[in-house]
């Protein structure tokens, strides 16, 4: 009965005892370079004048309101309505209607009835019938083609969402799921955490982050000479952490693919309205293109993804988010809600916000003036600053950067000397990584490496979100080159 | 490249292709009855008189608002203001001050500093750190020991955090987790989905569903007899589905055991404040009484679940709860914590509830009155009505109902004639489900059945909830009532 009381000795929960899934898998937005960020906005806090900078600006991670993004009053007036109805009883109303818009009124009061009369109750584990009905409507209007409710499942943001799917096609050690590289680590985390393998296909740095026939090939053949089962494609368009935007005929390319090797589509879409050459390069869901190829290709297996987190709605700390069904069996659906219905249902608030920007408020309401006023301000800011942004990358000596087409993202190639490689390897640290740490303990900007994401072998990048407020970007641009100058000559 | 157009021939996802154990495991809570409720509730909707009854009466599932309990002002205040902080600006507080209390809108001004200054950012991927700091500060409070914010996790729920440790804990397909019969099926089904094993020990319905030290043991001998590796016990206390509340020297017993045989102790305390007879059978926290019992039981590893969604608070829809670690290897929280982080955050509005629930307004507040006047009449209504459905399943013929100790269930036995068991048989339905099926079509009363929970073989129950509203108590009593009375004599 006596035992050691040196607990660490005989814990049961040890790394090396508890699921080597979970020691091994590597999510690098929330790594080593956000937990040190903290740690320094700590040390700010204790003492604001002992650090070479007053703040820690956030660019690991595309955040837009922690930026001072601000959200969309539309947005934000249903969700206070919804949350406190009495705002709305008969004793309130004269009051509360010279503060909210009577479109925001009436939208509150219809998600009321939709949702059983309050937000603190479970809803359907797929998502309120009604929400689901919207984001269907939504989508045959982007597209022109049915959707079908009962295919779409809210999700609390879209990683739930892609982790689930991945969860049920990944049925062995010998799965494979294609993905990009760069990629968005989310899917080599869920991948290895589900015991899967992440099959690369590489983006082409020299074409705008372009995706080919030709690579996607070489890749499906790579996993299966490995043995695997290549199960899925995962594709991000646009492009997290590279911002491309994917041309139709490379749609059709990749759906082609799909079609013919009998592998299931994942479309990240969540930077669909993040598009910032709508002429040359504009949105085209994969639904639209795969379903405008004809019946040829109707057996294709997809699934959408999208977000409230990401376009000028930026509401991230919700988590709301929903995915649709293409071409994907029934039964298999019912496994996907029996998974839903275990976490209960998807936040709320969330829910209630995918409604929102699915069906913004109508033209011929109150509040459309101002939707229409904050929507464009923010999607014409996030394009100042992503243009602005890459051309001050691209000014820096050794760094090359592609310009964004979409999403929140930045990816410049940085090119380091041996004398810094050797630097780095000295302090155990990939090349980027350790650029990547120098720069946020000298400036207090905080970026992801590139080696968190995959690149090729010998190069080196970093990704950084163009959110920092627009006021403040010449100072911020001003402090990264100030570093970088100062990195080059000491590694010179 | 040609290939058979009918997809179902060759669907890369199939229910034999895909992820067996998501096939496999089951989650009654919302299973074959809830599902046939959604049908029935919608049929309704389309013919309100086609059906024997108007309305479905969801029982199957703890979700207090639905059935129209309404939600604590001050907590609705709280959040409406977070989501619109115009309210507060200098234009429209002399106004929004008549109709928010003044302690609801200095703690909405806290909480948005705290975050910020919006609930649409990402928060750090354990909980906003003021939140944990309060729910620190809460568990100090209520056991007398300390409490560290770095080991507190927020989640969307308690179930996410049982899963998260779930998932870490089995590392492989022998490890074993002792859970309690009859159970949560949240249990059954993460633990099925991650690949372990459900090694049970029953509860006893004779004693008030007690638990003992000896069925403990035979219990984990019958797991290791088995050759699985038994990394933990679960206990849900007060328990669900069955009401139970666990006397101090159970638990001191319970802690002995997993000292004693070196498992980890997962403790699902999420029905706290949902105590029924607080002179004789209080609550106790896992935390405390480990704590109570000295540096001999230091070694001991414990996970302490809680959640918003529960006790008198009931806000399901928000998807707010935390667990804490108690003992835990830092190196484990750190794998927790990148768990965590690759879903970014917990919902904030589910996290703003978790602070309201560890820091309600203080006693010298505008609020406190109308809180605690809002938070007795709830908490009464809850007791007066698990009495009243007790005593009413106990008067039915052949049921027998052990009267509620805590949480929001009753959890009766039901004797079925071999007639009826031989029906459900021929319907291919366990007894209990095909009682609870016709309970449903007849009364559009939704029940989960026993075998959704496990029970000792050969017995029938169901689980309902007592939170049909207290005005409807008798109307649905009498439902049930005639209900019974049929089914029995049909089957006599």
């Amino acid at each position: 009965m006596t035992r050691i009381t040196d607990a660490s000795t005989d814990r049961v929960m040890s790394l090396e005892s508890i699921n080597q899934k979970v020691v091994q898998f590597e999510y690098a937005v929330r790594g080593a370079q956000a937990i040190r960020a903290e740690q320094l906005r700590k040390q700010l806090v204790e003492g604001p004048n002992d650090l070479p900078f007053k703040e820690i600006v956030s660019c690991n991670i595309g955040n837009p309101q922690q930026l001072k993004q601000l959200p969309i009053t539309f947005y934000r007036q249903v969700s206070a309505l919804c949350e406190y109805p009495d705002l709305m009883n008969a004793a309130n109303l004269p009051v509360t209607s010279k503060i909210f818009a009577k479109d925001a009124i009436e939208r509150a009061k219809e998600l009321l009835t939709a949702m059983g009369g309050s937000t603190g109750a479970y809803t359907h584990s797929q998502g309120i019938p009604l929400v689901r009905q919207r984001v269907a409507e939504f989508i045959e209007k982007r597209d022109g083609f049915p959707s079908d409710p009962d295919s779409i499942f809210l999700t609390a943001g879209a990683s739930p969402g892609v982790q689930m799917v991945l969860q049920t096609l990944i049925s062995s050690d010998d799965v494979g799921i294609m993905i990009p590289i760069p990629q968005y680590p989310l899917y080599t985390a869920s991948i290895s955490l589900y015991g899967g393998n992440a099959v690369p296909y590489y983006l082409d740095e020299s074409k705008d982050w372009g995706l080919t026939l030709e690579e996607l090939t070489r890749s499906i053949k790579d996993g299966r000479s490995k043995n695997y089962q290549v199960r899925a494609l995962c594709v991000i368009n646009p492009g997290n952490p590279t911002g491309q935007c994917l041309p139709i005929d490379s749609m059709r390319q990749i759906i082609e693919f799909c079609h013919r090797e009998n592998v299931v589509l994942m479309a990240d879409e969540v930077y669909q309205t993040n598009i910032y050459k709508p002429e040359e390069l504009p949105f085209h869901s994969f639904k639209k293109v795969l379903k405008s190829m004809g019946s040829k290709y109707e057996s294709v297996e997809l699934f959408s993804f999208h977000s409230v987190s990401k376009g000028t709605i930026g509401e991230c700390g919700r988590r709301g988010g929903y995915f649709e069904c293409t071409g994907i069996d029934s039964s298999v659906k019912e496994m996907l809600y029996k998974i839903a219905s275990v976490s209960l249902c998807p936040p709320v608030q969330g829910q209630l916000m995918v409604e929102h920007m699915v069906h913004p408020p109508k033209s011929d309401g109150d509040s459309y003036a101002l939707y229409k006023k904050e929507n464009l301000a923010i999607y014409d800011s996030l394009r100042r600053r992503a243009e602005k942004l890459a051309s001050a990358f691209n000014s820096l000596e050794g760094v090359t950067c592609n310009s964004a087409q979409g999403a929140m993202y930045l990816f410049p190639r940085i090119r380091l000397s041996a004398k810094a490689v050797q630097a780095a390897m000295d302090a155990d640290q990939a090349p980027d990584a350790f650029y990547s740490m120098a720069l946020l303990n000298t400036t207090g900007v905080c970026v992801v490496p590139g080696s968190g994401f995959g690149q090729v072998d010998g190069t080196y990048h970093f990704r950084s979100t163009f959110l920092p407020p627009e006021e403040l970007m010449d100072q911020f641009i001003g402090n990264i080159k100030a570093f970088h100058n100062e990195f080059m000559k000491k590694y010179a």
